[in-house]
């Protein structure tokens, strides 16, 4: 056995037997980000770029390293898209991937393109960058999302559903309405990005390490290249902060709720006992041998993302709770948790999209439902105080009674005579027969964002005009 | 023994000796939520009082029994805030409470109060109220605690100190600065909650208990009265959701997160081997036998907070995943742990703004860290590329050779002779001696948001002409 | 304007508008614990009642002095059981006020009760008493709830319901069978809770502020007292660290699934469109219009409790990370974490424990549901490979032909004629029609666990035994 | 523009412009776990040759079936193992990926192998047994980690520290019985792994899709050719419920909270203005230009991991809730977040180990720190109450007047003359200086689990017996 073999054996224990190779391994493992931030390259390069022109502007660089620089960088671009780069763990992160490319295909003038900044500004950028992209990439999905819910609203404004309460039919609700209830909640989510992308819509280039610079840069050029409001207004803060991906954890995680509570109705609703709607081939999966079977895999999935968004949002306002001033290794944590729930918030709002979209209403099971249980007892009390005037503890006795009765004969409240009502309460007369049966119920809902077929036209014409 | 306390006694194993008195006592204890609910008695009587003077206005409900309504609501109030209040568990919530001792109050007329609305629109109507009191709170409670940092910030616009990356020394900074950079954070948390109160602004009352109401209801008239900007326009919607309450304890729990980086701070700067502050014994405990040690608990119990705020997220994000619309009672779980969280959040910045304020900063300790440690080593190479003209790559090695010489002689950078320097690098010349040493180098950060003292100043004046 | 007022109006400014009596108010109110640590009164006067014995064995104190001590901490202890107790927030904490009104008590010997402890070690003692009181709690709920489940399992061990997979109809399965899957999951949190009492049942008391004690103590003494298994064998460790807490939290959120999972069940088994539990009242609540509905609060509420149990836990771990030791003031926001989680989990237990105990199970809907949907096609695929000898995959084919010849004549598969199914498979004889039909389904599943009630029994068998 | 085109240009509006190629796309990406899941080959392939062996056994399938089953297995797991497996996404799991080989490699009966059980039992087992795996790596690592602390605390035994409360130093302690702190900790979080281990170490193999099956199967010896106690008792269970991995993650999070402790006073003991320690160069970057800056990144990270690993315990629980028996896809989220913090956690195990290993501690600055600031008062009151008779609360008064005169005389508490102290309280001898000085301090505590050298020597003793 060589030295090297003993010595390898022995930091094998030491290590508890994973890290055969020692410190270097460990070290390298647990310090190198490359695996994960080469996803912040064309980011990286964009910043760059804006940099080298800002530079040049001021009288920095000259011009001709500046054009050199840029156009380099193009190459090293190109040479990543296709898939054609090699990137080194060895370089630690897609900054230094980058800059020693660079050097390798322009050489003396990429030494000047670190002038002015430092890695601490610069992955400041390249992520905010980066999340500005996916806060983009949500308010779209969300739109499409939106679309998909408001064709679904228009196609059944006026089919009668039940609404529930604790899982219990309630009141008769349309399917319309209850479509629109989601219109409402993807929009204000869709809102919560755009908050979000504006706050973090504020340039850290240039801010260098954290000090600022003595060099004359203009941070408002390079902001604007960028696309930037402004540059942030305080240096340490530029590269200090991450509280704009923690919003925007946050705000993920808020739109996967709501993801989760329709992915949690379209799973009840595809079971047999209940059979409201069926799931187009494309977003379930068979059983070879019981035909029938379509387990709503999507809904299940899309179900199940709040937690991994969740978790991710946990784990960075973890990672940030006590961290000093200014830049902590810490921080380099921030980017999987972001690019873990942004690729799993898109890919839950693109399915839901399309689920919705090729989803099978079963109309006659949704009428059905919403006609039993007596689901109009409350248009009935309603009825009492309105028309009879009695006050709304005292109709919900008389109605309590009247439900006792249709009870004890088997029937429905439509079904109950007139003379059987009147026994209970005088004051009752034929017109209470207009505000039994579903479909008179939801019509009668006539208040502002009610259910009746009317309102919910209107809210969906609302919307039409607002998303043209 | 008699049957009953047999039966106490079997009913006490069968519950696993917690809950002797057996079903009723479990059920109530997990079902009623007046121990808690009852905060809301000011924006329940509010909202009540809102909805009978529309009943009236829209002929539901008479002006006389209105007027007895909402008279006789100002004396439930009075004596709520009176103490003499007997809440009753039996009564389970808030609603009920005030609504029964309204009947006892005014008689027959409270029994109409209840016309056109249901306990789903009521409690989501209450609680949109006491959440939004919440974020006006911690908007003002961040508004003094940002003034208080501008304050130190002015006072300190030059004192110099280390500005740390990893917690070692990286480059001189001013305290101005550093104070500048909570600023930032402390006034993107206000536009947060901003955002988040405008979003939530909106009116759930009328909804009913999910489909609306077939009385002819102005949802505009009460949503006007509570100072919302609109009803919301769904019904369904409105009684289902909370992401009102989400969004409010997110911003919470990233306004914590910032809170407990700043006091870290405190907490580490207070330490006897950094001495930069001393806390005013206003915010800290001292020992009966040692009379220096002064334990800076605000510090460190503002540093635990984001811990229950971002509990308290987690729990109601996990309570809302995958509940089916409209309500069920797991929604009863989202009061307290805003509560908790709103609490703690105004607690905590109030501590901080008054920590900051009573802060007695170490100037002389705060500038002689910020010197030590070759801390202007950037500065040299930085006058190396823009004097000399050597790409940034190369001016590092030469600045890394000049620190080792110091370092070899047992002196700081400013120390080195003129030959010395020129002996590693021919360029340079006597102007170096400008950007060596901390005030020099502070004072050349003139970047947009550097530590340059004047950028400082510029930062804070921008700041008070916005507060103003 | 007073001067007093002035300041006050100045200071309610300052502090945001929430404090207005300024930094005496705040700090009090975010460093006294005694509003939520006096639930630990028993715990404290049992541990200094121990430590006051011990000290006078050891010699450190008087006989007299201890007797003193130990009879007027009892005074104490009853008066606080007698809700007599004056709590002051003055004097902070539970240990302050306890030792304060013991020196009322007995006088001067008072004073000799804390001599070589430390309020960490005494906190950090009664802290743990208290959690293992509450595992000790949970152990007895989680039983008292596997007995229920065991009950169920076997009134129903061989009534046939769906068993599902996507809460699609899979195979059949037996009521006794799912009611036994919750015995082995709950049981499975009543062994992780007896690990977590073993692991935290050592003793800090005797650690002091961190470093141990010059006195001459027995720790051994104080810890058989108390009924630890020893001390703790490092005094810093045993001041420093809340494991036990968050292993606590950890156990109890686990456990929290396992309910919310079966609250679950419950909630959409109670749905019109499942029928298949029906709640008893003392655990649901009606509608006083609709007689028939009935919501099944305490289940929503149940699976609703992970939420703040997870909450909790987040909120320890995010509390501890990164504390340096050892004691430090942010440790303080422990307790209301874990009391809060405790007190749920064991209302959520018994609750859980009653439900299931009141449970009505409509035998006639489950197997009528288990029947349905070709439930059986797997049994006609295994018998394929075991009597006609087909690979596993090709009987998967056979069967999934034969299930769409049933549905095209819209019968169910044992209504198909043995030349039926000869004409798809020549290998198919009449003993098929033994594994047809919901209840051969389930007889035949005789693998060990399998949902055979033969199997089912025997698990049964085996948890009484255990149980005994 | 072609029809294709302009289909796919119009999907690209309606999924939001990131899934260009439509519902297809979507669906894979979402519902493939081949991604992440082919880290379970090895399990896999290891728990189909046990069910081989077992189907054999039985007389279920051929024994020449089952050698070719046995063998082909073997191919396939060499085939991935020197990476020439092509692993395809539409045969979306490593169940199908290696069964579909298998078939190319042995043909017919490769077909067999799925007899008598499902991918759900499949997927639990090769989960489990991965689980288990980690669980004993961590319990390797953890035993390397408190070899590494054990060796520092032997090293060190009476070096002299600083023991804080607050981070301000309170008691003299030595750097011996720090480590030792953390030894306990380590080895209760080793316990905690082990305690796991047992609980999840039962074979779901056999439970089949849900219900168990009607072969003959023997789930003992499946059970004991996978290492496993014996076969799970419910095949529900089996089949549904994760909380091995729940516990898992949890007791994870519980060690990375110990870690991020250490990393944290890591970090602050490597600042300039403490200088306990410094790390070794294999464990911190330098600074290229700054050479005595070092930054303690391996230490940074390891605080940083509790964020993630808590984020994925997170994650699971989120999953978890709610989700009815038996399998939902939902739980097709299980494993990425049990991977991610399994990895992280074995790397942090091993990068601290590495630099407790390698640490340099500085003991003359430790034993500075340690006797500034009258860390000795409490030894001083200890022997006025332990040899004056003082009651502990008067003799903090004398003590903090002594103090008080040694300030103002500028000197510490040893330099005072025995006169000056006899000033205060007569009672005071010569034998007081004994206890003065931070060596005298340490000396004396030899309390069970003190800080006296020789307490801590016993402690090492102990810990070495257990560990051999």
């Amino acid at each position: 056995m060589t030295e090297q073999a003993k010595d390898t054996k022995a930091s094998n224990a030491m290590w508890g037997g994973r890290f055969a190779s020692g410190p270097d391994a460990i070290m390298e493992a647990i310090n190198a980000s490359i695996s994960f931030d080469k996803r912040l390259y064309a980011q990286d390069i964009r910043g760059s770029r804006a940099h080298a022109a800002m530079l040049a502007a001021q009288g920095i660089i000259s011009n001709k390293d500046a054009e050199a620089i840029r156009e380099g960088l193009l190459t090293v671009l190109s040479e990543i898209e296709g898939g054609n780069f090699p990137f080194s763990t060895a370089l630690e992160d897609i900054h230094m991937n980058v800059e020693a490319r660079l050097k390798e295909v322009i050489g003396e003038p990429a030494g000047r393109l670190h002038t002015a900044r430092s890695r601490n500004d610069q992955v400041a950028t390249d992520f905010r960058l980066w999340v500005r992209d996916q806060a983009d990439a949500a308010i779209a999905s969300l739109d499409a999302l939106i679309r998909a819910c408001l064709a679904q609203a228009e196609a059944g404004a006026d089919w009668v559903m039940p609404g529930f309460t604790h899982l219990q039919t309630a009141q008769p609700v349309t399917w319309g309405h209850h479509m629109m209830a989601y219109v409402e909640m993807f929009a204000r989510d869709k809102s919560r990005f755009e908050d979000a992308r504006k706050r973090m819509n504020e340039s850290p280039l240039g801010a260098a390490a954290l000090a600022g610079t003595g060099f004359p840069t203009d941070r408002f050029m390079t902001a604007e290249a960028l696309g930037f409001d402004r540059p942030m207004a305080n240096s340490l803060d530029a590269v200090s902060d991450r509280d704009f991906a923690l919003e925007f954890l946050s705000s993920a995680s808020i739109c996967a709720v709501h993801l989760s509570r329709l992915a949690e109705e379209l799973v009840i609703w595809s079971s047999a006992q209940f059979r409201f709607v069926a799931m187009s081939d494309k977003w379930s999966t068979g059983s070879s041998i019981m035909p029938q079977k379509r387990n709503p895999d999507a809904a299940e999935l899309i179900r199940a993302k709040i937690g991994r968004i969740l978790g991710a949002t946990v784990a960075l306002f973890t990672v940030m709770k006590g961290l000093p001033l200014a830049y902590s290794k810490d921080m380099q944590e921030d980017k999987e948790q972001v690019f873990d729930a942004a690729d799993n918030l898109l890919l839950a709002l693109a399915a839901m999209a399309g689920m919705i979209s090729d989803l099978t209403v079963n109309r006659d099971k949704l009428e059905a439902a919403a006609a039993s249980g007596f689901s109009t007892a409350t248009d009935l009390a309603d009825w009492l105080v309105r028309e009879a005037g009695l006050p709304f503890r005292d109709a919900h006795h008389v109605t309590g009674t009247l439900v006792a009765m249709a009870e004890a004969k088997g029937c429905d409240l439509p079904d109950l005579t007139l003379e059987e009502m009147q026994s209970v309460n005088g004051a009752i007369n034929s017109s209470i027969f207009d505000v039994l049966g579903v479909h008179n119920s939801v019509a009668s809902r006539q208040s502002y964002g009610g259910t009746a077929p009317d309102q919910v036209r209107a809210q969906i014409a609302r919307w039409k005009e607002r998303l043209a």
